[in-house]
């Protein structure tokens, strides 16, 4: 026969699988010899095999009465007796903590007779009632699924007609008689009287709970297993609402909010915990506790510093004080701030608790790309107008707009208020500073949008009221009309009125070398922990950049090299009408013409990036976007033509460019002459380019200069093409005097030079991943277009975790990777391979080119950071346990 | 020491790589004691070492003088004996022939001195001088370079001064001492008159002719190997130009036109070889040489007699009659057209020389989709025009047009008739019957788009002199006016003046069911290998239907189901006004309102298709493409409105119409909102679909019938999406009553379908490769974008052998159809996999298919005996050797 109950004592913390995060640590607690109330734990394997047959194990119940025997032993009171009777809690506790499950049943085992009993033993006939009614209430809901309302209806009858003072013990008798009533109607019969059978009946409960709606909805977004099932914790109930020298709080060992040390927390006297969680009065700080009853805060203190050096971490603890007695309820690491993670991680350090390998696990890229972005000044911040879910970070203030045609039309910034969006609001959504909706979450497709163009944006604002009718939403009684100046934060979710000033981030100035490291605690404890980073990592961090200025910043943020410089941003600007002429020469001397127009100004471009990271590699990368893109969209042209004919007038030029647009025209401009397939097909492009590199090069070099430069070739599907640019690049190189050998290397932007990475390797000097080229290849959607369209509703349903856009997809693009690396390496073992994809500064899919080993990622200069740290992080964690999504 | 020279007698037809084609045949007529020449082979190991070192191998011509001395030993002749000289004949022969390598030299071994021996010997001083003069214009044009003009001049004015008997002797040996003194100012020195110097400097002109330019754009385009060599076979001179009982000849086993059986050849008396070649004078039947010279006709057609038993199969031979003296010159397997090819095979069926397996090899589905096309009737064509490359099969016949605006505005079918194309003519070559250029081969942009289009196609028509301003094109002195009629071959490449009548054919009319298999030979014997062919192969050949009449059609053609039943045309024609309500509803209401329109016409065409295929599995694809495809192009209207608007009018519905595609227009609308993405976002489209298949089905079950249907869902690239598809497909079928269980699988056309198979097995009955899309997204590019832009010139630079949409990319998308079928099987061995892209129709796709363990492939109608040849011949292919393309 299993085993499927486990006394605290019997567990530890190691075995959360079994126990639940919870169970699991109110055993490590009860090991450490913390006054713990006695207790045990039905095991998850239990709701398992509850979860399949759709009844109890055999044998479960007698198990769960040999333990509660052992209670009732060590604490010389048995459930049910009606003169001094046990009490019990029970309460959920999966391996993950979820949302939407049963938590808390508290009082178990009151009834008619024992509710007699509580009431001579605690001296407290009004406590007792009180906790029968509060037992009804909570068991009705989360067994019967009785609505609270119900219930709450004849409390606040009954409040009504009581003075301040609340009602008395013979009035909450009463209500009991009541509820009970309200308990047979809604439920079909009466309030079980048996204590046993109210403590089966909730723990079926907490199983059943576990495919609740809510739950199961809460788990496919989590990804989290549908068949983990979750345990239940039953304990003797103690109490903190006895009076004044009972209470109830929480605790941190820090301050989770700034990582100051010292204990902290919250205690309210003469309270129940859930008093606590629901706001009902409020609370005071720690030191209030310690002038009430300091045997009870000492003996806390020390406590919490045992478990800060047992879990060597922030901890946070729920306690109850009963009549001056200390109890611990539960304890966990405790979750913070980006900035008080950092801090904390630091100090654990210092204090000699953790290393610095493992303080690196204590924080996560994220949490440093959040402490980068410039944030409100909350000393001068305003009451939010609400605080809502931070689905795209940043410190946004605009005036308001309510339509996607307003905002595109702004000439001021502003922010678009939408009840939700839809693919319609991308024109609004681009010109806005920032996204505010009252529906939707992280997954919606507001948040999906604004995070893939990295405008800040607040979801689900549920208290505001929209009417873009009238043009204003109302928030309570407060009523903001377009127009006006609101701000909101895109990572706090919170939204103020009017204009918050914005402060930059001492971390960003840091990192820009616009402050030193002693700076402040914060940036004290980021640089220690990147410079450790930086340190342990084996991965490159590189930049992508297109200009002398770019390139110095990233530098500045600690590139070690530029791993994209695109070269079509050249192409652009005032030199568009020198690609007109490009494009629209019809015989090969005006193609070599317009192309020699060109030569110079690439050669100037380049050579101040090679300056700005003279002594670095700088991958260039010859043009990729097709040759049309520089040319006005054709329904534009088209509309234009169009329009002078029909009034009868000369298009002139537009005549001229329409018919180039139309021959040029692409259905899928993604997927059509353009990479190497244009630098094969216009005679010269590449050859232009590759000279304009090249004299930059000798310029460099005959001035002093350490260049190193490297060509990358865009699109490759085949060796040959790559042979065929090689070829031309050398043919080009050899006619330039003073110019040193160029590596020639290939973008792996296409399924297919994944696939054949190992012949491609025979020409390649380098490879670097193109991520998004080969994201929307591998998946056969564009993000242009369906970012907008339909990722929203993947995420929902889960059939994407993140999008793929975001962090790479290791289960297909991944594998291509993989493959790529391996046969890549297999044909040339000197091979440097890269990334110059988004993905590059995202800190779970550097974690996964660490993994996939690669040699650098490249990334914006500024996620250079954030690069630096996952990639400390990631190797720190092939030896140990840990990822950046926790 | 390697040993590089070997006599005839040395080696045998399985040495084809060591002695080239040429030679291996060589020895082996002399193994079979025909009468050869004597002679030897300089090995392509020589060339290779020649090439490698830049000189010749060591001892190499020690070597070659041993072989020269068994010759001489032999005949009894000595080389350089002046008085009775020894010539050789030099000739090259690689593994594959390849033109654009250097080819003959006769008469090697002639000087001032052996000319007189010759001369003696012959009893002929004209033929003497003759052969010397010849000897030193090959020499000098092969070994050195010496434009042909350069001589030909001197010649034709020579000529010029002679009777019509020619020139005699002594004004031939004028002629020497001219050509003579043309070779030295050619070449900076006198014509070399050491016998062995001539044939050291001939060896080594055959070894370095391979890096000739031609030779190696030649490889480079047909993918042969660059480092194969060439071998040179060396080969005592025989002479047919010594008088009327001399002579020189081609002949054939058996007809390689027709496949009739018997000798058929030409003969040309009193020349030699090169004189046929020339075609100087016009030749005579065999028939002549059974008169003039019979016992060398017996001797001739027993040696063919041996041949063809020896090979078992049609040969062809060079033979040479030196007084009455029978020689060999040169054998091989002879070319022939497809309807020989059939008939041959069957021949040598009945005959006992191979069995039906190999007859299969003798045979390529290429041939059989040739003999398929109507073609014209020849008996009724006036002579052709021009004769030039057959690019894209099929018999053509309109009206001369010169530009594609004329082509695209034509009532009346047109051929457009250009110099050549560019990606401007599209438009014309759509509108066009036929396409006819005058330059470019088979991967000119012509070539390419018409093929790719189906579109008949004759290319590089240089003999027509085309004027567009003029509009005309003249071929000699004749003038094809546009407007005129002409016919034109894109099989046979030839252009015919005026209608030639079409003649349906007759294997399409057997295949069709119209002929019985005994109406012809031709028929009987492609009846035969069919039957054969469906008789042993493994891979089931379906069609893709959209209609009844389809899948009527298919079901004649031998297709045992539908692999491809797109739905997506039911939403065509008259049905668009329900599509532009579907895609104009603005709330749910409408959107079922709009479905519930479509439901019925859905399940009508549905229960037809089922009906025609009653019993034959049918695999329905739900709606792939974006729904804007289904209203006006954005430009379009954009200019409507633009034009309206300019005009001070209402655009209507215009408007409404152009805010909807606006709002859905995709920049890339093959990567956007399309397949199992829309079927998720548009609620209750894909339900209608299903709906509509399984109330068709069980209509058909109530009608006796025995509907085979199975549902399948397009662009998945996920798992999940395909789950929540079925969970959508389970839940409509259990609301039909008498509707059957319905499989469902899903398209692997994603390349993250292929590397996740062996998750998305676990929810698909059946995978169906998309190999259209699987194309697109491996390599990255449209078919629609680049077949026009860039795929001549990438198939001219050899990065194609062939265009990836013609024949399935082994190397690339091969290998991701290859993991998918092996993960998808581990997954769920039962899985069905078949392949529904247009590479299901194309024969060395149907090989790699069969190779890669599929079960079936599904291809258009007319494709189907094609596949089901391909598939035999794959069959039999994987227990021996031959492929479809050679």
């Amino acid at each position: 026969m299993s085993t499927y109950v486990y006394d605290f004592i019997e567990g530890d913390r190691s075995r959360a699988d079994l126990l639940g995060g919870k169970g699991a640590n109110l055993a490590e607690m009860t090991r450490l010899g913390l006054p713990v109330p006695p207790g045990f734990t039905v095991s998850t394997e239990a709701c398992r095999a509850y979860l399949a047959d759709g009844r109890p194990p055999a044998g479960l119940f007698d198990e769960v009465n040999g333990h509660l025997r052992e209670i009732e032993i060590r604490l010389g009171r048995r459930f049910g007796d009606p003169h001094d009777p046990l009490l019990l809690a029970v309460r959920s506790g999966g391996r993950y903590s979820m949302p939407g499950m049963m938590e808390t049943i508290l009082d178990i085992g009151l009834n008619d007779a024992t509710v007699a009993g509580l009431a001579a033993q605690s001296g407290d006939e009004r406590f007792a009632w009180d906790s029968y009614r509060r037992l009804i209430q909570m068991f009705g809901r989360t067994v019967y699924g009785v609505p609270a309302d119900e219930f709450e209806r004849e409390l606040a009858a009954l409040r009504a007609t009581t003075g301040p003072a609340g009602p008395d013990a013979e009035q909450l008798r009463g209500l009991v008689g009541t509820y009970k009533k309200v308990f047979a109607a809604q439920v079909g019969h009466d309030f079980p009287q048996a204590p046993h059978e109210q403590l089966y009946l909730a723990i079926r409960a907490v199983f059943e709970s576990w495919n609740a709606e809510r739950a199961v909805l809460y788990r496919r977004r989590e990804h989290i297993p549908d068949d983990l099932g979750t345990a239940v914790n039953v304990m003797a109930m103690v109490f903190g609402n006895l009076g004044p020298d009972s209470g109830t709080g929480v605790a941190f060992t820090r301050d989770p909010a700034t990582g100051a040390p010292g204990v902290y927390g919250d205690y309210l006297p003469d309270a129940q915990g859930e008093d606590v969680v629901a706001g009902i009065r409020n609370t005071v700080g720690l030191a209030e506790l310690e002038r009430i009853d300091p045997a009870s805060f000492r003996q806390l203190t020390e406590i919490m510093a045992t478990l800060e050096r047992h879990y060597r971490d922030l901890c946070d603890v729920e306690f109850t004080i009963e009549r001056g007695k200390l109890w611990m309820l539960q304890t966990r690491v405790g979750k913070r701030t980006p900035a008080a993670a950092f801090v904390i991680a630091a100090q654990l350090v210092d204090e000699g608790l953790i290393g610095l390998d493992e303080a690196l696990h204590r924080v996560t890229a994220g949490q440093l790309a959040q402490l980068m972005f410039p944030a409100f000044d909350l000393a001068a911040a305003p009451e939010p107008l609400a605080t809502a879910v931070g689905a795209s970070p940043g410190a946004a203030v605009g005036r308001v707009v309510f339509d996607s045609a307003a905002a595109a039309a702004a000439t001021e910034p502003v922010i678009l208020v939408r009840r939700e969006t839809n693919p319609d609001d991308l024109p609004g959504m681009i010109a806005a500073r920032g996204v505010l909706t009252s529906r939707g979450g992280k997954t919606s497709h507001a948040a999906v949008v604004a995070r893939g163009m990295g405008r800040t944006c607040v979801c689900g604002a549920e208290a505001l009221r929209i009417d873009p009718e009238r043009g204003e939403f109302t928030v309570g009684d407060r009523v903001v009309r377009a127009g006006e100046l609101i701000s909101i934060d895109g990572t706090t979710g919170r939204v103020f009125p009017g204009e918050v000033p914005v402060q930059p981030s001492p971390v960003a100035r840091y990192l820009a070398g616009e402050l030193k490291p002693e700076a402040d605690r914060l940036v004290a404890a980021v640089h220690r922990l990147l410079s450790h980073a930086d340190a342990v990592r084996r991965l490159g961090v590189r930049a992508n950049a297109d200009t002398p200025a770019d390139a110095e910043r990233a530098r500045r943020f600690g590139a070690s090299g530029i791993g994209l410089c695109r070269t079509e941003h050249m192409f652009l600007g005032d030199r568009r009408e020198l690609v007109e002429r490009l494009i629209l020469a019809d015989d090969p001397d005006r193609l070599a013409e317009a192309l020699a127009a060109l030569l110079p100004l690439q050669r100037a471009d380049i050579e101040g990036i090679l300056a700005a990271m003279d002594g670095l590699p700088v991958t260039i990368r010859l043009i990729d976007p097709p040759l049309h893109e520089f040319l006005p969209p054709l329904a534009e042209l088209t509309a234009r033509v169009a329009r002078a004919e029909a009034l009868g007038e000369d298009p002139g030029r537009d005549g001229l460019l329409l018919t180039a647009v139309r021959r040029m025209h692409e259905a899928n401009p993604m997927l059509g002459l353009r990479g190497v397939r244009l630098g094969l097909v216009v005679p010269g492009l590449f050859g232009m380019q590759v000279r304009a590199i090249a004299e930059a090069t000798a310029q460099r070099v005959a001035a002093g200069g350490d260049p190193r430069p490297e060509i990358m070739v865009p699109l490759v599907a085949d060796v040959r093409e790559l042979a065929a640019v090689r070829a031309e690049v050398e043919a080009v190189l050899a006619t330039v005097p003073g110019a040193p050998p160029i590596p020639v290397g290939t973008m792996v932007e296409t399924p297919r030079a994944a696939l054949t990475a190992g012949d491609i390797a025979a020409e390649a000097h380098f490879f670097s991943f193109g991520t998004n080229d080969l994201t929307q290849t591998t998946w056969a959607f564009s993000r242009d277009d369906v970012e907008g369209s339909f990722f929203s509703g993947y995420l929902e349903r889960g059939i994407f975790a993140v999008s793929p856009f975001e962090t790479i997809d290791a289960t297909g693009v991944g594998r291509l990777i993989r493959l790529a690396v391996a046969e890549g390496r297999a044909t040339r073992p000197e091979l440097t391979v890269g990334v110059c994809g988004e993905h590059g500064g995202d800190p779970d899919s550097v974690a996964f080119f660490a993994d996939a080993g690669l040699d650098y990622v490249s990334c914006s200069p500024y996620r250079v950071p954030v690069a630096r740290l996952a990639a400390g992080r990631a190797a720190v964690r092939l030896t140990g346990p840990g990822s950046d999504s926790r």
